[in-house]
């Protein structure tokens, strides 16, 4: 289990470095010692005697403790599944996913799809080849499965429509008021200014330097070898938002999360439980905290010290009027956390027409532009910020974007919860992080993965999975901010 | 034979970044990472399959080509090798080596022996293991030839012998001449001037930087995952010399060399033939190109550009002869090139002594403190300036320091072999870099590990390995510098 988590560690550290330090002419040859880590790792998981001795445990393990019955669980469930898929297709994946990131790095600034199409095409085939090996019900749902655990399109659905039939009103409602003023955060905005106040909050936050830091990277993600170092990444632009400071606040949801979990390290049970709890921590701090008027009661001022020349004279509540601001939009990462989720519906329906082959790749802009105009009122201007504006496909992440929006209904609820043993606002408006971040851990991060997601969701919030939570924040937050 | 370049090259990545980035709680997990990719690696090297087909092409491959056969014939080595060493011991070592040296890097600054020993120890006792299993007639042969293939004590003793002969007494001759001035280079340098100095020389003489990096770190060196991504390290101080800008020339030279090899990449030719080789292009762009009359003759205007102030009445003559300054020092890489061999021969004969155990660890800084009086006539202040200055032993390099004295042999005996073809302080007074490069990436980087290195050296210069043309090469250069 140590191997198998250290040659992960291994595999995360180059990916890492792969984005962020790699030179451009050693990226095939990391392409090749990917995939070798893949490889590598697979042939050991599917080791008989590995599989016998997880086998015996779980049949014969009541003198493991709780964490180690939870180890052996996780360990065997990734077993089961890693063991049906041929080796020779665990590489020609990784290969495959190297390969069309590459493409899709030199197509998207090119706005050449075309080039990116073959690519992409045979990687959806080989994710295909893999879902069927994995033999679900459903093919889709053995996709979904490996970043959402238990998760199913047939319960996913309902609760996806159910959020998306509240959800189109209300963004029509919100776009139909008058929209605030955000001429302000164009800047331009110093980069090192940016990222010097990036790094103050992330550190009055509670992220530690010391197990972990920020680099820059094309797209921000937050990586790395170890629950003790962990690798935000961000962007900066000259101006300051969304897609710099909001994404910088995000990573480091996940990297709080993360370093919440080095108790575990080097265990089966040193993860989240699905990414959609993962992304629940970076929804949190990215926007139920970093988007209100509390966090910015407390941190305008650091912003105000490092730009008194472009902040000055603005007020907390046109600030917070500002980087709320909903908008249809061409861009999910950018995109305001009202319009967010429709973006996500988007890719989740085009993604499972890819692999259950009822959509062609040579016809996915056209359908892109379709459902863009039908969900968000809005056609992308080219390809470049349609349909290649995500790597997430590229690099063979089928599956992987309905995580976003359950961690946006998950941190809701959480939130919903937590306002009833403290009071967040208080706290985060007199910038005492430390009780919040107390209860994440103690709740969540520090769970590990000793439970499912959904079992651990319902022991922390006390309901099931729904949309409800998520719409009540949004129409109390922005029936206040636009005055609806 | 690409899986394990593949997997060599996760560690060289993952010891890189050990190196320049990982944060300081990550530490821990990143030995157990590097020894569990060390462990991986020798299991597959190990495999009987592999050692069946390495045993069937050796001996039935007429019809390889000459470089599959000496992939073949370096590979088989190598498992001869790894073969004999116990999977356990490859772990232990991987751990201690980490291990020892994190107690090295804070004893070092706290000028704490007594708490490094004890790490030492432990490593010096698996290193003896080490040596006994692979079962050469020398112990220290078997660490040897780890680092320079088909060397041993009965072969390196008269050379070195032969070479400190002839340099006590040279180094005391030059040390009685007048001292040059070297107040200018003290400084302060802006350390960002310094980085993009650095960075011109680097670009101007040949690296690429599509295919490779320079970051920083506390002790310089050349690595890095694939050789289309060489990472080379550096440090600054506020001083120019010599730690900081002649050890990014060094670097260079090595990463220079892995460059070169970009043709064998994911081959097990696609290396050095032996560390010596390596160091000698080191020292070739360091020492001999980097600290020359001509070198300077073309780049001091470019300092001069970046450093107007400090470094606008200097003459290329004075400057040239500062960076050549010889004196008593305690520091190895801070070293001039003429007592450089001193700091060497001290270090191999410790190591020997500690390998045979005829010298306990706990009586190492008494014997350090001894030789370093008997041949530099320097007593060093404290164990930080004393044994506790290099990394090599913490790391578990036994048997490395060698090469480092072989490479300025080796470098000489190319120079004089290189100017018979070209004029090359011609070249290099014009800049023209081109020439010189070529000329080492035909004879030498491009030939990868088609020979052993004493082999291709005699096919390079056409003589056996010795001393002599470096004390030529040091006698008419100081001669010159120092009027003698």
């Amino acid at each position: 289990m140590q191997e198998l988590e250290d040659l992960g560690s291994a595999y995360s550290l180059a990916s890492w470095d792969e984005q962020t330090y790699c030179a451009e002419r050693g990226r095939e040859a990391r392409g090749h010692l990917l995939a070798t880590l893949a490889t590598v790792r697979h042939e050991r998981i599917v080791d008989d005697a590995y599989g016998a001795a997880l086998d015996e445990l779980s049949s014969d393990g009541a003198w493991l403790s709780g964490e180690q019955r939870a180890m052996v669980r996780v360990a065997k469930q990734a077993r089961d599944r890693d063991v049906k898929v041929p080796k020779d297709l665990v590489r020609a994946l990784a290969e495959q996913r190297s390969r069309a990131s590459r493409a899709w790095l030199a197509a998207r600034p090119a706005n050449d799809f075309a080039s990116f199409a073959p690519e992409l095409a045979k990687l959806v085939r080989l994710k295909v080849e893999e879902a069927d090996a994995l033999a679900f019900d459903h093919r889709y749902d053995a996709l979904l499965d490996d970043f959402e655990p238990g998760m199913t399109v047939a319960r996913l659905d309902p609760i996806l429509d159910g959020l998306r039939d509240e959800l189109v009103p209300f963004v029509r409602r919100v776009l139909d008021a008058p929209s605030p003023d955000r001429g302000f955060l164009d800047g331009p905005y110093d980069q090192a200014g940016q990222l010097e106040l990036m790094q103050r909050i992330l550190a009055a936050v509670g992220f530690d330097f010391a197990a972990g830091r920020q680099d820059l990277s094309a797209h921000p993600f937050c990586g790395g070898p170890s629950r003790r170092d962990v690798r935000l990444t961000t962007r900066v632009y000259d101006s300051l938002e969304p897609g710099s400071l909001f994404s910088s606040l995000h990573e480091m949801g996940h990297g709080l999360y993360e370093q919440g979990l080095a108790g575990f390290e080097r265990t089966a049970i040193g993860h989240a439980p699905s990414l959609g709890l993962h992304e629940s921590q970076s929804r949190f701090w990215e926007n139920v905290v970093g988007r209100s008027q509390a966090f910015w009661q407390h941190f305008l001022p650091v912003a105000q010290d490092v730009f008194p020349g472009e902040l000055g004279g603005v007020s907390v509540d046109r600030f917070v009027r500002a980087v709320n601001r909903v908008a249809r939009s061409a861009i999910r990462v950018d995109a305001d956390e009202v319009t967010y989720n429709l973006h996500i519906l988007l890719r989740y329906e085009l993604e499972k027409e890819l692999v259950e082959e009822r959509l062609a790749v040579a016809d996915l802009p056209g359908a892109w532009r379709e459902r863009m105009q039908s969900y968000l009122g809005y056609t992308p201007r080219d390809d470049a910020e349609g349909v290649l504006q995500d790597i997430h496909w590229a690099d063979g992440l089928f599956g992987y974007f309905p995580t976003y929006t359950l961690g946006n209904l998950y941190a809701a609820a959480i939130t919903e919860r937590m306002r009833g043993d403290l009071d967040l606002d208080a706290h985060v408006g007199r910038g005492e992080f430390g009780p919040v971040l107390r209860w994440l851990r103690e709740r969540i991060h520090g769970q590990g993965f000793v439970r499912p997601a959904e079992d651990l969701m319902v022991e922390v919030t006390g309901k099931p999975l729904g949309h409800a939570p998520f719409m009540r924040y949004l129409e109390a937050k922005y029936g206040e901010l636009y005055d609806l």
